[in-house]
């Protein structure tokens, strides 16, 4: 790799003392000192950090840096300067976090990062493929709504994103389809958009001519909690926690209440309310959620995607009513028809044998279905590329 | 003050390798250990920060302790635990960062955190008075929408946010108010929701019925960027900055051709499209902006709000005509005619001079005005409140 300049380093002292005055009117703000990171044209992120007391600092990213993730070693230089740099990254938003002496902190010199549950990340892009999608283009922008729905089944208002095509507001009577699209244990309303970029790939999508235009609806699915953390009355006082840490956790109502979702949007917004303008897919829990809504409300969805589902097969003997009565419950949904089935999960996901013994039951059970195996693991990377290509099946 | 406990810390270290094998599926999450802030019945915040190996630790934080803001040194205590409490506090919400030997950042154990112009800030909230209208509540929740408007002034796309009250949905043919609300320099249109808290203001002061049901429109103010910092189709490449020192800063531009923007609300959204039906207002920068708007298309608004307003005297002579004739711009807003001139600036702001003088002039060109002072500097903590005050004159 050739050498890289990757020093801005100016004056940070004085930037500093100067951070300090600025401070009693808040108004502080960064202004050059060290950029990090900088991707250079083949790919590699070159982090800088200023950390003079420091002993040891790692980075924590999501890449497949030399076959596996987790810390790598920064390097100390002169002036408590540390840097590392990975080797070419393909084209994709990747998260990273330093870890400053045991401590876990995002990337002092970069503004721009997200939440995942509960961990604050930092975040980069590296272009020419994926990643190209997950940014922002001079194409024309959808709306993104944040919208409450009153639920009969919480007795609440719940929080929900929406994201609306670019035409929608200028074909007053067009009918748009509704792509359903469910988070995963932690996540909530804001997960696809924030870590799923997914108003940026409809947007491109949209613009490249590669899907059709439709609305997506982003509920939360945590049925004991009515909005993401920090949203919700309880404000700062509830912390983001997996799901199912939390009360309600797999005991049916959200997957059988969900008709209330479809019915409130179908009211709101300028919908195809039929099934063939339907469809309904989500991540880890939210595959889960996915499949038992799907088995318990077939005539409302044409098209099923589930992204390394949270499969539960045990939950058959739960006694409970929306996971039970599996055989009369496929045979239904196989009668009701549908036009696509599609599931995909990385081979090195922990959820792997899980999905892998799902797509031989489903075999068994002569439900069709397309099966696609990624590599990485339980990893947004993988869910966004899921993304793109199912969307692309959609309502064509 | 009491003795508080508050240390959460638990098996830290296991915690720490638990989510290093996490982190391979990257579902690393927080559970436990260290929990900071703890905000006790006294409004005291007890911070806590792990960081064994640090020899200096400081809170920033924008609270007036002890009369001023600035670095508060944490106590160092067993464990590699530091800490540090605050006197009571007023209720509000607060913004802080940790300073570890030099490094800037915010809590590693606060999940909730706000982005100001470059730097993320950890928050949190002290209740019993205004921070309750910040923080959400089971009332009736409005709509927030992030739109993009068709600029011809800058040729592109322009993203700009806004807020629809609860009722909006269920009224198709009632006509609401608009307020346009402005960001100051270096914010953008995601300032007064994130930092100034707008949605959650709204819909509790239309909950306890202290305001008109009203619209909230949120532009980007910044004529050379069409959208925050990472929301453009520079994406990362462009870091959030000071709007003074961007190109086209103080030309006209914008002021000039802001009705495009009141055209766009008033053809998309139910609103009165009249000048009873609008107000503007905005903080720095965009009280600077509201004035500019104001005197060059008094037409179109009843309602001004100059929230610690970045005025400019010497622009007068600056040739450029948004900006000229102020005689005759004054003495036709006065024709014109407008309810409310309001205008607020805290004792301890860099602006608070200019504010002063600019009331004498007012008095001076007979322009009906209220001027109100308050303490502090320019801080949010002003903004909002400004915000609450200002919203409950607004179109009665």
């Amino acid at each position: 790799m050739k050498k890289f300049h990757r020093l801005f380093f100016l004056l940070l002292c004085a930037t500093a003392i100067a951070n300090v005055a600025f401070a009693q009117q808040n108004t502080s703000f960064r202004e050059g000192t060290v950029i990090s990171p900088i991707i250079d044209s083949l790919g590699c992120a070159h982090f800088t950090l200023y950390a003079p007391n420091a002993k040891r600092v790692e980075v924590f990213g999501d890449w497949e840096e030399g076959g596996g993730y987790g810390l790598m070693h920064m390097e100390s230089k002169a002036d408590g300067i540390w840097t590392f740099t990975t080797s070419p990254l393909k084209s994709e938003m990747y998260m990273y976090r330093f870890v400053i002496d045991g401590i876990t902190v995002t990337d002092p010199a970069n503004p721009f990062c997200r939440r995942d549950v509960g961990n604050i990340f930092s975040i980069f892009y590296v272009n020419g493929g994926y990643g190209d999608l997950y940014q922002v283009h001079d194409v024309p922008h959808g709306t993104v709504e944040t919208v409450w729905y009153p639920s009969a089944e919480t007795k609440s208002e719940r929080r929900l994103q929406v994201y609306l095509p670019p035409s929608y507001q200028q074909n007053g009577e067009k009918r748009y389809p509704v792509l359903y699209l469910l988070h995963g244990s932690g996540g909530d309303e804001n997960a696809w958009l924030d870590l799923g970029q997914i108003n940026r790939i409809m947007d491109n999508l949209i613009a490249a001519q590669k899907i059709a235009e439709f609305i997506v609806v982003m509920p939360n699915g945590t049925i004991s909690k009515p909005a993401a953390s920090g949203e919700t009355s309880e404000n700062t006082s509830f912390r983001p926690l997996m799901t199912h840490l939390l009360p309600d956790y797999k005991n049916g109502r959200y997957e059988q209440s969900f008709p209330e979702i479809v019915n409130f949007v179908d009211k709101r917004y300028n919908t195809q309310a039929d099934k063939a303008g339907r469809a309904i897919a989500g991540l880890s829990m939210g595959g889960f959620h996915t499949l038992l809504i799907g088995l318990n409300h077939p005539q409302l969805f044409d098209y099923y995607g589930l992204f390394s589902a949270g499969l539960d097969p045990n939950l058959a003997n739960s006694g409970i009513s929306a996971y039970s009565d599996l055989d009369f419950k496929y045979d239904y949904l196989k009668q009701t028809g549908y036009k696509l089935f599609w599931m995909a999960c990385g081979t090195a996901d922990f959820l792997y044998e899980l999905n892998r013994n799902f797509d031989i039951e489903l075999n068994k059970r002569q439900v069709q279905h397309t099966y696609v195996e990624s590599t990485r693991g339980h990893l947004w990377i993988n869910w966004r590329e899921y993304f793109v290509e199912f969307s692309q099946k959609l309502f064509k």
